[in-house]
């Protein structure tokens, strides 16, 4: 039977960084870490687990708290940290819990409290949560991909900026007439990302002489809750307004097929700005503030891992965006 | 410290049952695993995971296993599998990789050779797959999403009776020109589905003399590739089918949204029809025949937990499905 010191020689390292890179204990190269697998691979080499987990004292897992699945963001939130962690020799285990839910409830009171992981990432946690407490108490390393969060380190988007990016973009090619789509009820996560978004707005429409016209459509961020919403709030030409910034580009590409279908020409008629650089973004010509959420996902684990290491990461970091002018937005047709 | 003798009392139930709720091992209700849940709760009450372990030899730990989580099918699968197995005291470890990817062989020379799972659920692995082998060697209870299997207990769709009947909807209608669309590339999982889902296509026009008409138009299952592809082999009018067979909604929403942006009225002028049930069908007034992955994820989680409990599974279970016809069908306009 081979041994580690066999895999390490077959892939031309030393036995520690082979080591390392079977059993997740601190930082490899995906190269070296491709090598090593696939010399133990070849070798038919596997590290005991239970054997490493009293070594190390750790379990080589990370608990993955996320609101839901099916939604763009989180999905590729889960596809980069599954993605990173599988390639440090970790486990992940989902725990999909809305916030307020029953679920969530049981997720604290039994599931975390188990602690079988080396540490948590959390999504879309809400400030002022009770989540938060249960969470710090369970000390282990966490990080949160969302809004800032009082001690634990977290990784988002300046969604205030942001937004008042997209809402002078509309501004700056004429319109004035201008509607927030998106504000969504407390309970639909991220309730706070949203809220942010929505001060973004009208800080720019204050700052543009515009405050009397700052007007907000409720939806969940969903496509289909954003095609009801606009099929009822387009439906009256007199009081439809010439632009919307949507709280997200699902709530962006609802409004469109929406427009499309009550025979509203976009942009001519209508322009639409959103946020996330969605799947679908392109195929809908939209303008947007592109977010990479399986980015955002990777990087996490990083910050985690280097926790688990022992080192403190920044309390806040600003994930990258880049605002991406498409075919969805133009001057209002009276200008 | 509170002991599993004063969370039984206080839900009501026998100190064997308030154990089973907690550890999983067995089947409990929903509401009896509630009552028990919110007893340990008030109580402050954790099971000892390790001793549990150790008295049971179980990891209370079940690996989900699918080739990508950003697509409705998977998400609501990971939804289904994650919920019903929480409420059954079960962590999930999620897999993401993608067949003859670089992840799914790491996937299973590393991550599963260390069986830290009691059971395996995968999703859309492929007939005659080297995986297969690969599974059946871990030697842990398994069960499948997908296709039948050889060997492994498999919960799916009659694809074949599904698109043979959505065919005949569209040919007792009057269409005679029907395109099938979503003839993918065998690397775009669930490459099988697609196979017998053509083929249900192809017989039911063969078997109403329509051989000749046969054509299939290539499309990864995505709203973006099928976008694209209908841009194309919508383009000239003179050899456009009146009616589509679409190989999944994803397919099928793509071709209306492009069939919307080039004019062509669904259904007047073209009739779609999919097959899943999408959360977006109902806005696209799909016709379609509903899956329910959530439920399927449920039913499976079921199935692998008897395996656990020792008992066998039928080989093949099939999952429900329903025809849901919606307004992108009608007679075509020439008849």
């Amino acid at each position: 039977m081979s041994g580690i010191a066999d895999v390490a020689r077959l892939a031309g390292v030393s036995k520690s960084t082979a080591s390392r890179a079977l059993t997740g204990g601190g930082y490899v190269s995906d190269d070296t870490r491709r090598r090593v697998t696939d010399a133990a691979a070849s070798l038919g080499y596997v590290p005991s687990t239970s054997a490493v987990s009293l070594a190390t004292g750790r379990t080589r897992t990370v608990a993955l708290i996320v609101p839901k699945v099916n939604r763009w963001y989180f999905g590729a939130i889960i596809e980069g940290v599954e993605r990173s962690l599988i390639s440090q020799g970790y486990d992940v285990t989902l725990y999909v819990a809305e916030p307020g839910s029953r679920d969530r409830e049981s997720l604290y009171s039994t599931y975390l409290a188990r602690k079988r992981f080396d540490g948590i990432i959390a999504v879309a946690l809400e400030p002022g949560d009770t989540d938060l407490e249960r969470l710090l108490a369970i000390d282990k390393p966490t990080v949160c991909i969302g809004n800032p969060l009082q001690g634990i380190p977290t990784l988002g988007l300046d969604n205030i900026g942001i937004t008042r990016i997209i809402t002078q973009h509309l501004i700056a090619l004429g319109h004035t007439d201008i509607a927030f789509v998106g504000s969504t009820p407390p309970t639909d996560a991220p309730a706070r990302d949203v809220d942010e978004r929505s001060i973004g707005y009208r800080n720019a429409m204050n700052d543009s002489g515009l405050a009397v016209r700052i007007r907000s459509v409720p939806s969940t961020l969903t496509i289909t809750d954003a095609y009801a919403a606009a099929a009822s709030f387009l439906a009256d030409a007199a009081s439809r307004p010439t632009g919307v910034v949507a709280a997200c580009d699902e709530v962006a590409i609802g409004v469109v097929i929406a427009a499309r279908r009550m025979g509203i020409a976009v942009p001519t008629e209508l322009s639409v700005v959103g946020i996330d650089g969605h799947d679908y973004a392109e195929m809908f010509a939209l303008t947007t503030v592109e977010q990479y959420p399986e980015a955002q996902g990777v990087a996490a684990t990083r910050l985690l891992l280097s926790m688990i290491e022992g080192e403190q990461p920044p309390p806040r970091t600003l994930a990258e965006t880049r605002l991406v002018v498409r075919a969805s937005t133009a001057p209002p047709r009276t200008v």
